[in-house]
């Protein structure tokens, strides 16, 4: 189970965060670690000294450009905030979300993403709102700003507790095709299409989006969908475009 | 509750670790921080740069020659320790210790110190011998050993959780009204709507209905939408009715 929860950072600008992320992750036994558009050397002496013989984890590293390539195939993605922004989010506790992962990672083919943000002012809207969820460790209001290394020790905590309570600790089983959840991609594609739709049928201006996108997003990725259910989705999306390009 | 725990930091070497601690315990909000016997100047310039704000702990902290002198009003001593050595002592897990606390501490003259050794060789036996418990973090068996601000972390998050699980912590707020659930009813009607549109759209043939609206039921319902969300539904419902309307 463990192996298959991906710790993802955003723009990190020290790189004794980044060996301070993988110091933590190896004490709780994880080791999939993606770097997004790191702001700094992620390699460094100061690495090698806060990751203190954990610094294997950062040389297998994937650095890449964006969150959608760190999390392409993930079923779960959940973004660690200090609050939802504009638009609410579904918010889980720390403790909420690993007693999750155990039925989360049930299929072998599930992936879960933990995302954080840059140092000094964490995730984007945009980024959020590509979260199925948002974690907030609880924090003293008036100082509630983690170190990133710190809060990666938190949840990987939380994760390797759920491990070690859940049943039947690493025997994946397999989910049946049909209710296979959607991946990150599968749902980017649908988001897609159905901005591409709504704006055919004259409900939706980009121009003038007053969080209609957002909010479709936050409904559906409550949902969970799995993939069957957001074919059928694609396919409705299809029959309206033809309906209307049928008579345009 | 939080004000009667002590964070006991033994024969520390590296300032940095100290700084570390004072962030991860005003993150946490506990104030009182004892330092034994340092092998360090505790206030240096990475200590500050490490407490990254939380540094007045540090200024505040009393440090002394031995443990004794540092935990002599406390009720409750618990050390942290990877494993008993000589003798096999009561041994907690972190969650343990921290549903114990409300109670431990319910008495305004109790008082509780965790209690944390030396980076390279953590508590003497001596040492460990002065607590009541010793706390064990779950770790990776091939990698066990903890930064020590990380250490403090976790047991600090433990113990701000149990803090705020406590029966007079602060009660969350209610849920503002435009996040109200949808009704059953509610429910209902945006169902018979977007059956009435699929119809329309040439997707749905309720001849042959192939469990679809099911489908979409339990998608939906999963969702737990809220009413405002499925305001928006339906009025993307009603824009594709009215193209298809407009051209037949």
């Amino acid at each position: 189970m463990l192996e298959r929860i991906r710790i993802v950072l955003i723009g990190t600008s020290h790189p004794g965060n980044i060996g301070g992320t993988a110091r933590a992750m190896h004490n709780m036994g994880l080791s999939d670690l993606a770097l997004v558009a790191p702001r700094c050397e992620p390699l460094t002496a100061d690495t090698v000294s806060r990751a203190s013989g954990a610094d294997h984890i950062v040389h297998d590293a994937r650095t890449v450009e964006t969150l959608e390539q760190a999390v392409t195939d993930c079923t779960l993605v959940v973004g660690a905030s200090a609050r939802s922004r504009t638009l609410p989010w579904p918010m889980i506790t720390p403790r909420a979300l690993a007693e999750r992962l155990p039925a989360e990672l049930a299929s072998s083919e599930a992936r879960v993403a933990l995302v954080f943000g840059r140092e000094d002012s964490g995730l984007s809207n945009a980024e959020l709102q590509r979260c199925h969820a948002h974690v907030n460790i609880p924090t003293n209001p008036d100082f509630s700003s983690l170190n990133l290394a710190a809060a990666v020790q938190v949840l990987a905590y939380e994760c390797r507790l759920a491990w070690l309570e859940a049943p039947h600790a690493d025997v994946p089983s397999e989910t049946p095709a049909d209710q296979a959840l959607a991946s990150h991609q599968e749902l980017e594609r649908y988001f897609e299409h159905l901005e591409r739709t709504l704006v055919t049928i004259g409900f939706h201006d980009p121009a003038t989006p007053k969080q209609l996108m957002a909010r479709l997003r936050r409904f559906t990725l409550r949902a969970r969908p799995e993939r069957t259910e957001l074919n059928i989705l694609r396919g409705i999306l299809t029959a309206t475009e033809q309906q209307v390009e049928r008579h345009d």
